[in-house]
């Protein structure tokens, strides 16, 4: 029915989380019909997003920059570093605006069901950011799952030689919930009850 | 949080119909995390689209090309014509893939609550087209609203002094309810049952 290009652009859109084949004919219409109000400005901004993208050499945030606007940000305490699985945590994090400090990402948790070993995920850098000193607190905040919590205990553990305060979310996260579903009321508690690993 | 480039991608995605500002957030993760497998195809995409977007001269279908892949099949039957309100509907017919003939896109109903005319929609050009000669049936696919009918009932009453067949799709279209929102099985029965108008 439709030409080939706009089969690749419906395509390319049902692929997205949270859309589907018939959401995605819908938004393609929406660009279509919209060239000035939608298309223009949705063209423009993956452009430059797609120019400038980069992963942050020293947390492992993706944005537009390296380093990334928050460790770039004088104004963020760099005393304070916060621990998450994944970049989606730390933008969950961001929008709360409750953590005034920095970020160091993972890249995911802990998995003996999934393969992932210590070395699989960022903690050999977390270690040397820790050891280089200039830290006072390392709060933790993985996801209150099994794995995330493994994954913690295990952090918690090649941290305590160093002179910082250890942290971890307050748990009135729900049981299972993943940080990155939550809403900021929830977030907003357990980041505000944080307590130090036991 | 993010840098103004991420924002500004959001942003255009949250304002697409079917996506909100958390879907949006999660779509935008996706895109920066799959460069490759993502966001560089949805950009290509984006960009062909734009190059070579036009609305038929024929018919008012929206597509990459003018006259519209539809019109241009030498396989459609020219005999048959199909008036649906929007392109959204003639979408919605092709996907059934139950009408073989063209189209013409009014381009919205009459109403008087939102003060659109016959002269605002493309009904003037539809009895040029049918006044040209070389079509048999013209089937009225409008939305089975109040609007949507009685922009059906107008438009036969402009064409009656024609010689073709006029059908309407057969009323089991739930009523109020529009086309493009109709599963397939739905779109299939109406158009197949499709009869005479009175
Ligand atoms: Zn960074
Ligand atoms: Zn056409």
């Amino acid at each position: 029915m439709a030409s080939q290009e706009i089969e690749a652009l419906t395509q390319a859109l049902a692929r997205l989380p949270g859309l589907g084949p018939r959401s995605a004919r819908r938004a393609v219409l929406h660009l279509l019909k919209k060239r000035e109000g939608a298309l223009a400005p949705l063209l423009s901004a993956l452009e430059a997003v797609d120019r400038r993208l980069a992963t942050c050499s020293v947390c492992g945030n993706i944005d537009t920059s390296d380093p990334c606007s928050v460790c770039a940000d004088p104004r963020r305490d760099q005393r304070s570093l916060c621990v998450v699985e994944e970049v989606a945590d730390l933008w969950a994090l961001e929008r709360s605006r409750l953590f005034p400090g920095r970020y160091h990402v993972l890249g995911g948790r802990l998995s003996a069901l999934d393969g992932v070993r210590p070395e699989d995920l960022g903690i050999a850098r977390l270690v040397q950011r820790v050891e280089a000193g200039g830290i006072d607190e390392v709060v933790l905040a993985m996801n209150a799952t099994l794995e995330g919590q493994t994954t913690a205990h295990y952090i918690a553990e090649r941290i305590e030689q160093f002179p910082v305060r250890l942290t971890q979310l307050a748990h009135g996260l729900p049981v299972g919930g993943e940080l990155d579903y939550l809403d900021e009321g929830t977030l907003a508690q357990a980041m505000r009850a944080r307590r130090p690993v036991a």
